[in-house]
């Protein structure tokens, strides 16, 4: 039995007060599987799809970079988008998205407390990065000129939110999670979010690469285009 | 004489406890005046630099641009670099930045609390697109063909640092300043952080105009191209 002074909610630090919690009633594994399947198999669909539905034939990496902007869109704007409109009453609700919050939260308990920081970069990222990673989907497919500018946005975006959310809770001294749990720690809190930094930075260099040669095309062209160019 | 309930500072929320705060002994319009002569020094011989540095001849917005660069790479290295520095120990200090940082928190007094959102956001401003401001300086001056990619990019992250930091504010219910206070709250704290709201966004939108219409010229050519292309 639990004594007065020890918490009832697995969160971190260990002193939080969370009257209000109510534990998942739905096991750890049955949370993670419903996340990572329908995020494979949206992942499985965009990959068939783009087989088909490219207006000239892309390659495996472009085919790649189409599936990961339909999981960041769903991401973005269903599972962070949850947290965007539900965050005051994750700690009590047992929905699936709010159980997978109070899951997630063991390596990252800023969600259900409010923080200020989060809730406006989580707004951000649900409200602009989601519908801009579905758009860049169509733009790809379509082959239109925008894609590689759009797909620098939302990449630079996503890697700004990101830094800034390991930088602030690096120098709260992680307190919020227990450090170095493989599973809270390592997998939820370090390795997801660092998908976020590797994988945008790798389309960061992929769009400077793009983009830079098309303007040094641009720029060489004859003096007549030149007088409109800078 | 104050009261033991009525507050030695100026900031608010006025039951802020500040004990090592000591009052600025230089004027505001002293401060105000090093600030924006400096900046005005810093334009104008940038606008005259611009005029001759310059590998091709650059239209009237272009140099425009050059100069808000350079003005840029001043405030996010120098001043915004000092708060990075000395955030520490601004309330007891005396150097001109740190009376600088003192009278700008009249309007925002997050910049004396040690504010972690704050302090992680000022650090990416002053250690990325305070030295980016500076390279696309040059990299306009010399028509580099990522010139437009990179102010894409400074731009892109100014516009988002600038979002949360009103956003968070907002949130917070405007309580680190006076609202409505003419100077503080409307010139300070609303104006001066609306400038980097409204030009970085028209800079992103050149270059969205500038980039796509290069990759469409690009995405244009024949076929032997087209297939190094996606």
């Amino acid at each position: 039995m639990a004594t007065s002074s020890s918490p009832l909610h697995p969160y971190w630090p260990r002193q939080l007060k969370l009257d209000n919690f109510v534990p998942n009633d739905r096991p750890t594994w049955h949370l993670l599987a419903g996340l990572f399947s329908t995020a494979g198999v949206l992942l499985v669909t965009t990959w068939l799809l783009s087989g088909r539905a490219a207006v000239v034939p892309l390659g495996t990496w472009r085919r790649l970079s189409v599936c990961w902007f339909a999981v960041c869109g769903f991401i973005h704007m269903v599972i962070e988008g949850w947290f965007i409109v539900y965050h005051e009453d994750l700690l009590g609700d047992q929905a699936f998205l709010s159980q997978l919050w109070k899951e997630y939260a063991k390596g990252d308990s800023r969600y259900l407390l409010n923080d200020n920081f989060m809730i406006c970069m989580e707004s951000i990222t649900a409200y602009l990065w989601g519908p801009l990673s579905l758009m860049l989907v169509l733009t790809i497919l379509r082959q239109k000129p925008i894609r590689f500018v759009l797909q620098l946005v939302v990449s630079v975006g996503q890697i700004y939110g990101d830094v800034l959310y390991f930088l602030t809770e690096y120098r709260d001294g992680f307190q919020h999670g227990e450090l170095g749990h493989p599973l809270y720690f390592w997998f939820y809190f370090v390795f997801l979010n660092s998908l976020w930094l590797v994988v945008p930075g790798i389309l960061v260099l992929d769009s400077v690469k793009q983009l830079t040669r098309a303007q040094s095309m641009l720029d060489a062209r004859p003096t007549k285009a030149k007088s409109k160019r800078n």
